[in-house]
């Protein structure tokens, strides 16, 4: 170990008791300083040796003539390399093994004075421990301490695999049992827990049919203010998880089909796309802003010939507004191709991707899907899978579906929240999907950089995508004419001389070329049905919330 | 197409001329009201059918009739679907074939009035296309044109595939050579180019053996204020490769072991870590701070149990610095992890990434690693593969090895940027090895968060990792002990009020842990030694550059 003193050997070099008083000679002298080292590096040896019989025997005072008690604080003093086991891997092939687990204790029960259950968790697998006074290794005074730890202390247990005589139904290995010989504290809780991680599990629905409502209810507000808590919940271990499957197939379709990763900056220079909803960064003596999305950028690869770039990343957003699908910073999956003849190539390959996150989730998080649904109920996410494709509409029909269902028309020059999610209704209703497609979006309702419709300037070539009734993708072609650019910023209300290093790209030769960008978040939220998007977000900022 | 109107069918309701004065029967006018819409149906279809065939003929009138000339502005008028291809796809096997591409012109040079070169540019693939007047298709104007056509123009070529009779040094693909037919010019330039393409891609040792050093040599400032050419030399398009290739390569090794994807929060409610060096925000009406690191919120999921996560996001310094190595936002790949035993768990994983990412990117990334190293010669990156593993000092041994060669003791209570390179020549050397790890480095260069070494807490859990004598990781095992992280969060000057969400998270049982941050630009700088950090990050940002 590089961190320990050399054990200090005592010098060889003073003249032995009746010694030559002459001295010795040279090649005498030689041969004493080489047996010198030479003893010096046995004894380095030995108490190298000594020092591990040490560690090792201080390793098996923690871990076997102590059964019980607090560890010390582990700060890595000794590495006795004794496997530990995943809860998720027992099972009852592996009866009467004796296995070594660190676990959260989720509940501990003792019955009478004489036993104690245990129910151990690591993420979101479970099981039962028990804990029965035995001669010579569980002691009363042992069962005694085992009963008082709180809950959600984290423990190393030592136990004997048992075939459990019929399922406990409490765990989530329900065929074993652990019968506990050793059990130590490695870390306890300071304070109360602020609710309990069952409580924090517990359907909303069941919630509502008993009548202790306003006891178990555990408030949006209460989880986010103790997330640490929160997100140990089976639920939310599964959210996550799926939150990492999402970005996961979104990065492996798109490798599949020739697009690099790029890092674009967050700070920038200037207030793009449009400056009222830009955070304002102090930078050194001057300022500068966070980006809202990695528009430009991606934009500025394009032009740089990357030809399909996509981006992971955080995007800011300085909106003042508290709603269920709005936070101050999420996550953006964004992308951006080159086009070679329409537009439609790049609302198609998103087509796909969306296409193949879904059957991705599907297939391989089917787990994670259940777990979420027995706290958040909702049917299960459809999508069209038969030849006929995605449902499309373009933004007037979308329009006329409104009206049809009683929307008067001269509210309709955009689609409000509310209007979306009527139509994402009506969608269901008349054709079964929770998933669809709005093109030719109006000009008037997207950024300066849109590419107007080639008959109809008033229309664009841009597109959204819905899931039960919620954007979650805006996309498409940008003007890769800097002329047109240019005049667009002007009718836009922007001044091209702020964007002046975006100008430029496209004065060099841009190809034509559109991209969407979408919600992390709402996409988790929506696939889900979880009604708040604060819920998709491990720490969720808004205009009230930056901590923790 | 949802944006067409339908076309207008003539009434037929109308009586017909000389029809039955008393009117037709019931009969009659349902048979006549089918008929109706019958006809409706096929004017509808033939309707639809015409626009098909102006489409397909205006797209005949862009790509055929016209040999040369602009194209008007994409807007997606037309999708004729004509294949196009990729420039690396070509080859001798194709002699004789009619191919579509779309290219930027690298170069165009006339021979006399009757022939064109066009070297015709994808990324990093060019292919030599030969223009000369042909009866019928190729005219003197068109190959006038041609050879006016500005460099990094883009063009739409149809062409014939020639074997070429002997290699064309100039272009990638060597073997074929196009035969144009059609020119088209899909993106022109606005202005002049303010370096070509290919002085940026000159080596940097060439330009100084030349006599027109000042006149070929792009400088670093010039090439990152026109980031979007000096983009498009092989270079550096290889490098955002090999930058795609080692986030890639961090996430499939991380996945393989059990980590997930999580991402944190960037505006942070408090100034974390050091005050010092945080950007402040605007952020309604109070302010906010820019996350110097995902530290505490990794930290926090490690609390909130899952295990082991990584995140790849960017990282904010106000460093008022401006060295070959800083940059104010750059993209850290972190990770954190719950220990079981010994926080060499964490590094010794963190040493199997590393190695893992080395030979993924030697293996898979060869062509690209050989492209940047024609722009910028160095020694093949080297690390120790053998049973041997990687060499490991502790931070005591470092210094031992830097007095050997001669710095003064009293000078090392840290080892400063000019040391470690220093270090790392001893160490390539001693050991010919360009990677290797510090171990235990003393707890007053660490932050308050770091674990105490057991037996000595002068000295800490924790490591830096080097590559070519520069640190390109920063990690440790940290306190997950909530009493002793107050503690030393004094010790070090930092207020524990000011972090109470950090601190609730250990009071609410933690695990012990560690993990590490890794500087993405780094890791690419160093292992292609290109000497400055803005030449790994697509738009860098330092004190003085946020644009563009």
């Amino acid at each position: 170990m590089a961190d320990t003193e050399p054990t200090q050997v005592p010098p060889t070099e003073v003249p032995a008791e009746g010694a030559d008083p002459k001295g010795p000679s040279k090649s005498e002298l030689k041969k004493r300083a080489k047996e010198a080292e030479k003893a010096k590096k046995a004894a380095e040896k030995k108490a190298k040796q000594d020092e591990l019989a040490a560690q090792k025997a201080a390793a098996d005072v923690d871990y076997a003539t102590e059964f019980y008690g607090k560890l010390p604080l582990n700060q890595s003093q000794t590495r006795p390399r004794r496997a530990r086991v995943q809860i998720a891997s027992l099972n009852p092939n592996m009866d009467g093994q004796t296995v070594l687990l660190r676990a959260r204790v989720q509940t501990s029960r003792a019955q009478g004075s004489k036993m104690v259950f245990l129910n151990l968790r690591q993420r979101t697998d479970s099981v039962q421990a028990l804990l029965s006074v035995t001669p010579e290794t569980v002691s009363k005074q042992m069962v005694k301490w085992a009963a008082s730890l709180q809950d959600e202390s984290i423990v190393l247990v030592e136990g004997v695999v048992k075939k459990s005589p019929e399922i406990i139904k409490s765990a989530t290995v329900g065929d074993v049992e652990l019968h506990v010989s050793q059990l130590h504290l490695i870390a306890g809780l300071e304070g109360r827990l602020p609710f309990t991680v069952e409580d924090a599990t517990r359907p909303e629905t069941e919630i509502e049919s008993t009548e202790e409502v306003q006891y178990k209810r555990v408030l949006l507000d209460t989880r986010l203010n103790n997330r640490v808590i929160d997100l140990r919940t089976q639920t939310n271990q599964a959210v996550f998880r799926l939150q990492h499957g999402i970005g996961s197939f979104f990065r492996e379709y798109l490798e599949s089909q020739g697009f690099i990763e790029i890092h674009s900056p967050k700070l920038q220079g200037a207030a793009t796309e449009s400056g009222a909803s830009v955070f304002q960064v102090s930078y050194f003596k001057g300022k500068a802003f966070l980006a809202q999305s990695p528009q430009l950028a991606k934009q500025m690869a394009i032009a740089a010939d990357f030809e399909r770039v996509y981006e992971i990343g955080p995007v800011f957003r300085a909106e003042d507004s508290n709603t269920h699908r709005h936070m101050t910073e999420f996550i953006g999956l964004d992308l951006e191709m080159a086009i070679e003849e329409h537009y439609h190539e790049v609302m198609e390959l998103l087509d796909s991707l969306f296409k193949f996150i879904f059957t991705g989730l599907r297939e391989k998080y089917s787990k994670e899907i259940e777990a979420v649904r027995r706290q958040f109920p909702a049917d299960e996410f459809k999508w069209r899978e038969g030849p006929e494709g995605t449902l499309k509409f373009s933004f007037r029909e979308a329009v006329d579906l409104l009206v049809e269902d009683g929307v008067p028309r001269e509210t309709l020059d955009d689609i409000n929240t509310e209007n979306e999610k009527r139509l994402g209704r009506i969608v269901k209703a008349k054709y079964d999907t929770d998933y669809f497609i709005i093109d030719k979006f109006p000009m008037e309702l997207r950024p300066f950089y849109t590419m107007p419709d080639p008959e109809d300037p008033t229309v664009s070539n841009s597109y959204d995508f819905f899931m039960r009734g919620e954007e979650i993708l805006s996309g498409a072609q940008r003007i890769h004419d800097p002329t047109l650019l240019a005049e667009k910023m002007i009718s836009k209300g922007v001044d091209p001389a702020s964007m002046t290093p975006y100008l430029d790209a496209f004065k060099m030769g841009c190809p034509p070329h559109g991209g969407g960008g979408i919600g992390l978040e709402r996409v988790l939220m929506l696939f889900l049905k979880l009604n708040n998007i604060r819920r998709a977000s491990l720490f969720p900022r808004d205009p009230k919330r930056l901590e923790p």
